[in-house]
This record gives structure tokens, C-alpha cells and sequence, in this order.
């Protein structure tokens, strides 16, 4: 049985607290996973939660009740600690709203380039220096939907163990291998994979859509406000830039990772049996 | 001159937070606009605010400068009132924090069917029951990068005059025609013009990517939550699914609209010149 929390001076609910802030994250090397979607999803591709806080009261739905049995079930097996918390207590750790009753404390996520290596990976999304947690985590949806290997994170800061970054992912965060490496290494590791680097960029010198991605490829995308560094740009196979013909500086960040994604998916499909995918729900 | 309103009481300051409501909005067929970027591409899109509000003390970049030059001009001329707030009386007018000192009153923007026949678009998008203010914005800044002739919303949900799409289409609705029209009138529209529709559902026979969009086309669009209602879909020439292969339920709105309308692009730039568009800053 779980053990029930009241009091909002329990020790556990103030380190719960401690871990919103990334260098108590860091140092513990957990964050938080907080509400039904992103926890069942985090379960479902067998990541295993030290802790999980529940709230009963606030667990109504049918999808929130089978995580609540899950957890159960998991802390029966001694897999993991559970505790239940009154919803005094659940509005201190919730950082968000409507949340649905659940946090989970989870081990971080990242993969070294070693580990992806062995994978044989021949499609990367590769972010540089990116700020918002929410592009981030658009980024990794889209590259879930859009099959890639793995996406590689340069440039330190960006925590990809944000809980927004979790949230706006909508949990693809678990899916999506997702490594962190500085630049130079990442260039590095990438030739020797032989794999073919096109930075989006808009001094490109072709348009995305005219060059070969049928073979090994990495997309390589800058931040929001600064774009790609003179590093990478300098260090790519290609330049590639995205046609604009309107007013606004610039596509979002995200959509500018969109659209180079599915381009590849374009080109892979068109080669094979003719874009006989399943569609998505 | 400018005259300088001191008092949170003063009726027009009261009647500036009034219109941050859709009801007064609709009935007086002014919105309000924001920031020093959305104001200068507003007046740079030809529209004339019929007033505006100015708070000297915020306006300090070189940019804001430039704009309160202009909103004298114009003040000059006769064309706008102009009145300068006290910070105090400015921040109560202000609904969002970092923006730069001004707000202006515009006049609604909408276009109608018959006015965009005569443009004899074609090349459009259409969004029924969009529920996201951002979302209908982001969809708005693609929508200009991508080169629509305009942008159709349908049903009447949706806002287009929010604040919050103005922002997040980084004022890219002042320069995209957007009509509001019943999802019947635009079907009908769109048959008397020859325009093809071709609706995006997960539901769809064919992807995205092979279906011809060279000649006149209309990408259709439904709500985040419940995609395309059964009248559109139909009604429409073909439904269009973009292939998923991972295990999020769904792209993002924006970002499959953003793929659909570059999808119209690359396939126009094939047969064209072979993508020598110039780059986006």
C-alpha cells in the first residue's frame, strides 16, 4: 500500500519542489514527468520511475485510473516508490494545471553518441543552442512522427530534461532517443558515421528540397534567434535555406525542423513502395 | 500635439481595456494591436489605426523611435488621434508585458469571398474551427512565407482579430488577405472558382506528397482537438493524410499546415524555375 502524504513540510515534497530548478536536477540526474499522458507514455516505452506521487481525488478518467493501477502494480513488483499526496499537497509539486494527479520521478534520458552509433542511425535531426523548451519539444514530436534515429542536442544551453520540454514533446521525449554532445564532437562523430550534414540556414546556397536525402542524413537546425553557428555552417555538406516569399523574417523554429524532416521522408518514400504509410491517429 | 492622458479613470483608457473583450471588439469592428513590431507592420501594410497610444518613456529603441515619428506624421496629417499615457496608465492598457509602448486601435480586417475571387487566387488555405489563437497566428506566418494568395477561416469559433493572433503571427495578418466565411459558402466558393480542395484528415487515401497541387488548390484544415468535420471531408476533392510513424497521436496543427502549403510550393518551384527563390532573413 502506498504511503499517504499530508503535510507540505515532508521532506520528499520539498525536494520535489528543489527539482524544478535544473541544477538540483542535474545533480540528482531525475526530473519530473507530470500529468496521464506523459507518465502513461514515459511507462509505456519502459522507462521505470523511482518515485511516482499520486493524488486519487484528481485521478478520474478512465486513462488515469489504469496508470494509477499500473503504478500499483509496479510498487508491488518493488519497482518503485509510490506515494499518495492530498490535493494540498499535489497543487505544491503540480507546475502545471490540469495535470490530472500524477508526477513521476524519473532517471535522466540521454544517450551518448557511442551508444547511437551502434543503432547504424541514417536520419538525425541535429538542434544547436535552441532556447525554448516548447521548440524543443515540438521538435521532438515532429521528429517521432517523421521516423528519425535519434535527435542530437548541441550547445549546453539547452536542458532537454525540462519538464516543459517533456510536456510540449507530449512525451515523445521517451520515444525519441535524444543525445547531448558539444558541436565539435558531434561534427566529428558525424563523419566518421559518414553521414551527410545540411545545415538550414537562410544564406543557403539550394533549396532544401533540391538536394539528395536518401542517403545517410542529418538535418542540422541553429537557435530561434542566432541561427546556426559559424562552426556549423562552416563544417556542413550543404547549405540549405527554405523558400520565403512574405513579410515575416523567418518560419518558426519548429516548422523550419518540419519541413527539412518530412522532405527526407518525402524523398525515402518516393524511392520505395510510394508513400504506403499508415496514417497517424 | 499629442494629448497626454494622466487618469486610469479617463473614459478612453477605460474603453481600451473593454476592447480586450470579443463582444465590444465585434461591436464596434476595431481591434487592438500591440508592440512595436506588430505597429510598424501594420502601418507598413497600408492600414491606418484610427487611434493610437504611446508611452514616450518605454519607447526607447531605435525602432520604437522610428514608429512614434511616423504615428505623428500620420497625426499631423489628420489621418489618427494620438495620445501619450503615463507608464502607470500604460501598463493598464498593455495586455502582454515587454511591448515597447504602444498600442494602436485598428479597424477590422476581413475580406470577403467576392473581394478575393476578383484577386482570382490560386493558392489558399482553409481552417475550419481552429480553437488556438496561437495556432491560427503560426498558421498565418507560414501562410505569408509560403506565398498564399489568402487565408479562408470557417466557423465562427475562431477570433481572427485576438491580440493573441495578431502576436503570434508576428503581424503577418495585416499583409495575408483572411476571409470569414461559412464552411457551405467557402465549399460552394471554392467549386464556382474551380479551385481544388484537398482536405488533410489521418483518415485520408493518399499522401500529401502525391497528390498534384500544381494548378489551383485550396489546402483544408479542421480543429486540433476534432480535425475536419464530415462536410468537408465530404466535400473535398481529396483527403490527404501526412505520414506518422511514431507514437505521438498527431502533429501539431500549425506544423501540418505548414507542410501541406510547402508542399504546393515545391511542387509549383519544380516546374517552374527549379526553387531560385531568394531566401528569407
Amino acid at each position: 500500500m502506498a504511503i499517504t502524504i499530508q503535510s507540505l513540510q515532508n521532506s520528499r515534497i520539498k525536494e520535489l519542489v528543489k527539482l524544478s530548478r535544473r541544477r538540483r536536477r542535474d545533480e540528482r540526474r531525475v526530473t519530473l514527468v507530470e500529468g496521464v499522458r506523459e507518465a502513461s507514455r514515459a511507462l509505456a516505452a519502459g522507462i521505470v520511475p523511482q518515485e511516482a506521487y499520486i493524488c486519487p481525488g484528481l485521478m478520474v478518467d478512465e486513462a488515469a485510473q489504469a496508470l494509477g493501477a499500473e503504478l500499483a502494480r509496479l510498487e508491488a513488483a518493488g519497482a518503485l516508490r509510490l506515494f499518495e499526496v492530498t490535493p494540498e499537497v499535489f497543487a505544491k509539486i503540480a507546475y502545471r494545471g490540469e495535470s490530472g494527479g500524477v508526477v513521476l520521478v524519473i532517471p535522466y534520458l540521454s544517450h551518448t553518441l557511442d551508444e547511437l552509433a551502434r543503432r547504424r542511425p541514417t536520419f538525425l535531426a541535429v538542434i544547436e543552442g535552441v532556447e525554448k523548451p516548447g521548440n524543443l519539444g515540438a521538435i521532438l514530436r515532429t521528429a517521432d512522427a517523421a521516423g528519425v534515429d535519434a535527435v542530437i542536442v548541441c550547445a549546453g544551453a539547452t536542458d532537454i530534461h525540462n519538464p516543459n520540454v517533456v510536456r510540449a514533446s507530449l512525451g515523445t521525449l521517451f520515444t525519441v532517443p535524444v543525445v547531448e554532445a558539444s558541436s565539435e564532437e558531434t561534427i566529428a562523430w558525424l563523419r566518421q558515421q559518414g553521414i551527410r550534414t545540411l545545415a538550414a540556414t537562410p544564406a543557403g546556397e539550394v533549396p532544401y528540397t533540391a538536394v539528395d536525402m536518401t542517403g545517410p542524413v542529418a538535418v542540422v537546425l541553429g537557435s530561434e534567434a542566432h541561427g546556426l553557428s559559424p562552426t556549423w555552417l562552416a563544417a556542413a555538406d550543404a547549405r540549405v535555406y527554405i523558400p520565403m516569399r512574405g513579410m515575416a523574417d523567418s518560419l518558426n523554429l519548429a516548422i523550419s525542423a518540419a519541413l527539412l524532416l518530412y522532405e527526407v521522408v518525402r524523398q525515402r518514400e518516393g524511392e520505395g513502395a510510394g508513400g504506403a504509410q499508415v496514417a497517424g491517429g
